[in-house]
């Protein structure tokens, strides 16, 4: 994945007009230092300064040059170059007391720069138009009945949700989606999404077809909303990541030690098929028996519940929140299913922090003791590390990833995809 | 961890006699550019040459200079120092036919430089005279009885082995430890092993006491498994890897991307404490019920099989290997249970390679059957990519990476350990 993560930012740049060489200490040898030309370089800093100006939002040009090393008059060419090709605005800061000459201000052109971002859900569809800099400047949505996931309907839905957006203004630097799906291999094939019933989608191309060629690209929903939470939301200072999602099934996003974790092909975290309960669960949409999502996902709290299937979540949350014999008991079984695997999770990652997104969102404060007292039963060490939380972007976290996959190549090379 | 892994094999070295800059392309930015002196660059050097030979044994200086990207009279003069200071052996290679000039060949001095490596088990223990170039030169076990774990016992233990080792030679390097529980903390604390009955032992201090004075190591016993087989074993090549082991309990080590995974403060990888069946599973030692190795654990091994407590490994497995009614059902049943987790952490990791060792070393051939096919269940796409292997290394993994453990300060500067 191009887009780097936050806890990366021990990693050390150094610029200066001279020869470059990149050096590293490893151990393990193989062939010679590639030479860096000065033009290079140029373009790689530029990109530096975007990325930090994407992430932190408007920043003083004194403190660029603190936090790059640079030079003041490299900072100034650089954030004067980003300017003149429309991607950032630079200004006077106002009412900045105390001591000093105040620094000029560089601020990412939000309003004009911008990605389409669009998350898939089993049962929903949002679109948004965020900025550079990560702000959500418009946002849809729409409910998608249950079942009705074939790939020309959910096209057709995307596609007229977002028209709106994109007509009548400057085209997005590109379009980021979010699939509840395993994405891997060439052009984003969407190899297996089983609550949407789709097997090597070719949505990438599909999508882009559909929105007048744009570029398009896509990812998984859980580690798009992982990379979100560990960039601007509840995990940014945090390396152990797990972010769990889904609406229907159970999914997520593994951040391990600031690095995505994706295993040998990209398809790593799928922990709603842990299976916990083998034994005496119900079969699972995967074929095994007992997946965690079987005990968790939508339908065993809606079964727990002795709720009618297609309720809506909000009717759902009533009912485990209520104070009715039967409901109680179905909150605890949900609630202690949900802690279970949580503890599986706390046990093997050793994690900082564990986000409840997508369904779990929901779920969570509703159930949080039930799951607290089984995640109180994980091995002392990591469970006196772990915090529990809530989405730092709410329901958004994969939309604004989404965006972040959209944003990558302009921020790899800033001119590259404005010349 | 000090110890570097196969799959940084990626990385770059230039090496010139000018000034040396180190840089990073990370995109988060802080601090600057530490200057590097050219001593500093030479014993860094001298540390990357030490390890390749280390890794690859011996080596012509011809393909050190081809492998390093080096001046071919630089490699002679590092190779020459490391000579002078007793790590390696320089000679002219015999029968080498074809054209050119023979290259000297460059071998580590494995029978002078070595490592106490140290491998305690519930109820064995083991040490190792292990050379650089990761020869197993003497190697020496003895079992301990079940249950007579207590610290001062054990100490004793290892004294009595490892005193024959030291005697009438030169000191080692120092002392690796493996250990069946979790090492954190300053002093390489040993926090928790539950199937010892320790908790927050200070190992490393004792051992070095207990052994005068030497520097002692002390490191988990599935993190150091699973780097030795990545580094000399069936995992060399694959940077996603999972490394089962214990002998009463189930440990593992596992690398992601090349790296290992530690979580938040290096306790993750318990894989035995991941519940597969909390709702009719038996109680574990950690508290919770139906943990992975209460249901594959040496016990559940026995239970199922209808064997007294204590019986040898042999008799188990034969049992699991026999004919007779019941013992069939007991090995379906443990390799069901085997293939349960195996394809938990299949569908969690999305490894390249699962490793057997410790008891599932013994279990697996017996139970390969049922395992595959609960593996057989996992996610298509995971599935695929996953290869089920026995450790390249025996019994040994964990003993081999307890020396690797010993060798880091040296590998890491090479003078600064000798001089």
């Amino acid at each position: 994945m191009a887009v780097r993560f936050g806890s990366q930012r021990q990693e050390r740049v150094s610029v200066t007009g001279t020869e470059q060489r990149v050096l590293d200490s490893g151990p393990w040898l193989a062939g010679r230092t590639p030479s860096v030309t000065q033009e290079e370089v140029r373009r790689h800093n530029l990109g530096v300064l975007l990325r930090l100006l994407h992430v932190h939002g408007a920043t003083a040009r004194a403190e660029l040059t603190a936090v790059t090393g640079l030079n003041r008059s490299t900072v100034k060419a650089l954030t004067t170059e980003l300017a003149e090709v429309g991607l950032v605005r630079e200004s006077a800061p106002v009412g900045r007391g105390g001591a000093g000459r105040p620094s000029i201000l560089v601020e990412p052109r939000s309003e004009q720069v911008w990605a389409l971002a669009v998350d898939i859900g089993v049962e929903h569809i949002s679109a948004a138009r965020i900025g550079l800099g990560g702000v959500v400047l418009e946002r849809t949505a729409r409910r998608q009945p249950r079942g009705d996931t074939e790939v020309p309907a959910v096209l057709d839905r995307l596609r007229r949700l977002a028209e709106p957006l994109l007509a009548g203004r400057a085209d997005p630097v590109g379009i980021g989606v979010a699939v509840p799906g395993m994405v891997g291999g060439r052009d984003d094939l969407v190899r297996f999404a089983p609550n949407m019933g789709w097997i090597d989608v070719p949505l990438s191309r599909l999508l882009s077809s559909a929105l007048g060629g744009l570029p398009v690209s896509v990812g998984n929903e859980g580690d798009l909303g992982v990379m979100a939470e560990h960039l601007r939301g509840v995990a940014a200072d945090a390396a152990d990541v797990i972010y769990l999602t889904g609406e229907v099934g159970l999914g997520s996003g593994i951040i391990i030690g600031g690095r995505p974790l994706t295993g040998a092909g990209g398809y790593a975290g799928e922990v709603g098929h842990m299976s916990v309960n083998p034994a005496g669960g119900r079969l699972c949409t995967c074929g095994r028996r007992g997946c965690w999502e079987t005990e968790v996902g939508a339908d065993a709290v809606l079964l727990a519940a002795g709720i009618p299937a297609g309720s809506p979540p909000a009717d759902v949350l009533r009912a485990l929140a209520g104070a009715d014999r039967a409901h109680r008991a179905a909150a605890r079984r949900v609630g202690r299913w949900l802690g279970v695997g949580v503890a599986n999770l706390v046990n093997l990652f050793n994690p900082e922090v564990v986000v409840f997104g997508g369904l779990t969102r929901l779920l969570f404060p509703v159930l949080e003791p039930y799951v607290r007292a089984e995640v109180a039963t994980a091995l002392t060490a990591p469970r006196d590390q772990v915090r529990l939380e809530l989405p730092g972007l709410g329901a958004d976290s994969s939309l604004v990833g989404a965006a972040e996959l959209a944003f990558a190549p302009l921020l790899g090379d800033p001119l590259g995809a404005r010349t």
